[in-house]
């Protein structure tokens, strides 16, 4: 158990970046909306699969939508807190811990603003251990651990208490919602035992992203290599150093989807990556060969700095690294592949571990 | 007081379809699963507006969607009662009536479903005096009564609590989820008091339409002309006679959308009607220029027998009358044009009063 200040949102937004897979959001607006709440309510105490109680009530809170919208709709931060109380209402439970969905930009902080506000403990762990963009791709699924009762709102004062038949149905319901609420909505979803967590979560994500950016911040300062310092922690690989050639990105159905094409520098020199997004990065072709698929991790940094570039940030001529990292173990047993493996994004690719 | 049995049913399903303006789906559907829960559960007490009391809970039940998709799709009758229950535990505190909100073909006779299962009264009213196609427009809106909270409910076991900031977000948000759940979602909403009912809803309306089937049904054995008994009731007028020539319909964004022309036939020999709808019809023009538009009534009938004709089964060859009649005074003042008057379905057109 520890407490986490305000001090140390930075660590966790970049390295939550890093996880991110070019998705989640912004980590900016979500760490100030974090910091913000903290220095309100004082710092979140943080626990681990080992504190919970087998009949604790754990929650996670996240917001749904596209990145590209997220950009231009700030959350105050009361809205993340009131779906998460409408749940309790409806749950007519407390709810003792509130935990991240994914290790993503925005969805990586949100759940502190909810700790923060509510004096609820954080549990370190996700449901991705990375981010997905789909509401059933998460761990608990595997389990068959139901997604709903969910809470849904906006910020004009809509919202919805969502029960489904399953988990496929409530991303396909909540989906149509988030774009009718603007493109994005507050969520409180997957309600669970402790005992339940503790079987499903995947652990140490919080404290894997916090890690992860302190390395990258500790090599900056220290003028080493970020990229080595991330790759090392990860246990990843370089893919790819080239320059962004073009990027071609849509709102579509609720999801920022897209791809970036990248002509190859120095050892690279010669060579293209194309690299296809939904939200997230899922599929890196190195001369039409793919190099690195879901569910493994394939994230985009800035060459100079290490810094994670998101899908919707990604621009003509920034020099960068493609990295590959691999995955949680969850996901490369048949199970996972069936729920996040590159067929089910529409690949008719094998999925190789990186 | 009165209760009303399987035996009425036809009459009132008769007589909602006329009111229905072709919308409120395929009037026998409804009719039959309303009987069979009276054959289970008993008859159904009617009660009256002044039966009320001021802390009644009053409800409406209905299923929403395109009546194209409903005719596909046939209700068990256990979701509608689903919905209504679901609505009841998240108020927490039990509902006491239960009322039509419109008058129209399947809607009619929905609200019969729940009051036989849970052995509540029906109250004689609506929130239309006819059929319109969305959400909002009903009389409880003119008086600042909240559509929500509400519940949703498909057959295959998705539903949700909903609460929006006003009653066109509730349209908006629960036509999509209707849309996600196959076109149609069974649906219980506008709950009130009993003061709000009496000051809000349309008085009446389900005797109207009792009292309107069985005067159809008592021509036709008669041998009388079954639209001219139609008319005395209603205070309508025929405006054309004539043959359907062409229908076009398509279901879109969750509504049945499209126009019918009709080739006039004695009168109207040499003259050519079109009526517009959008799952009720909105606007009849007769050589182009507008003859009768929302919110009075527009309603194409078999030319014998007086059936009347949804907007799903017209068909090319029908020999019909097209009957105008006055809607409720509530409609004609600016606040109800301003709800459900033609400008409000995109047609710019002053409403004159039939």
């Amino acid at each position: 158990m520890q407490h986490i200040g305000p001090e140390r949102m930075d660590d966790l937004a970049l390295g939550a970046a890093v996880l991110g897979t070019g998705g989640g959001g912004d980590p900016h607006i979500g760490k100030l909306t974090a910091i913000a709440a903290m220095r309100q309510h004082g710092p979140v105490q943080m626990i681990e699969m080992s504190d919970l109680k087998d009949d604790d009530l754990v929650v996670s809170a996240a917001m749904m939508g596209a990145p590209t919208v997220m950009l231009e709709k700030l959350p105050r931060g009361d809205e993340i807190v009131g779906a998460f109380e409408g749940l309790q209402t409806y749950l007519g439970k407390k709810i003792t811990a509130v935990t991240p969905i994914e290790a993503g930009g925005l969805n990586s902080t949100t759940p502190f603003i909810v700790a923060a506000v509510l004096g609820l403990p954080l549990l370190d762990a996700d449901g991705m251990g990375r981010a997905f963009p789909e509401l059933q791709m998460v761990s608990p699924t595997m389990y068959g651990i139901s997604a709903t009762p969910m809470a849904i709102g906006d910020e004009k004062g809509n919202s919805a208490i969502l029960n489904t038949c399953d988990n496929a149905w409530t991303e396909r319901i909540a989906r149509t919602m988030t774009i009718q609420m603007g493109g994005v909505a507050f969520i409180a979803i997957y309600s669970m035992s402790g005992a339940q967590a503790r079987q499903s979560l995947i652990a140490g994500s919080v404290s894997l992203s916090i890690r992860l950016g302190a390395a990258i911040h500790a090599a900056r300062r220290e003028k080493r290599d970020p990229i080595a310092a991330l790759l090392d922690i990860t246990g990843g690989r370089r893919l790819f150093s080239g320059k962004i050639m073009d990027v071609q990105r849509r709102t579509e159905r609720g999801f920022a989807r897209g791809e970036a094409v990248f002509r190859g520098l120095g050892d690279d020199e010669g060579h293209t990556l194309v690299i296809r997004f939904q939200n997230e990065n899922l599929i890196a072709l190195r001369d039409d060969e793919p190099v690195a698929t879901v569910p493994d991790l394939i994230t985009v940094l800035d060459a100079e700095s290490g810094e994670p570039i998101t899908t919707e940030s990604l621009r003509f001529g920034f020099r960068v690294v493609v990295v590959g990292m691999p995955c949680a173990p969850a996901w490369r047993t048949a199970a996972g592949l069936a729920l996040v493996g590159p067929k089910v994004f529409g690949y008719d690719v094998e999925f190789r571990p990186l």
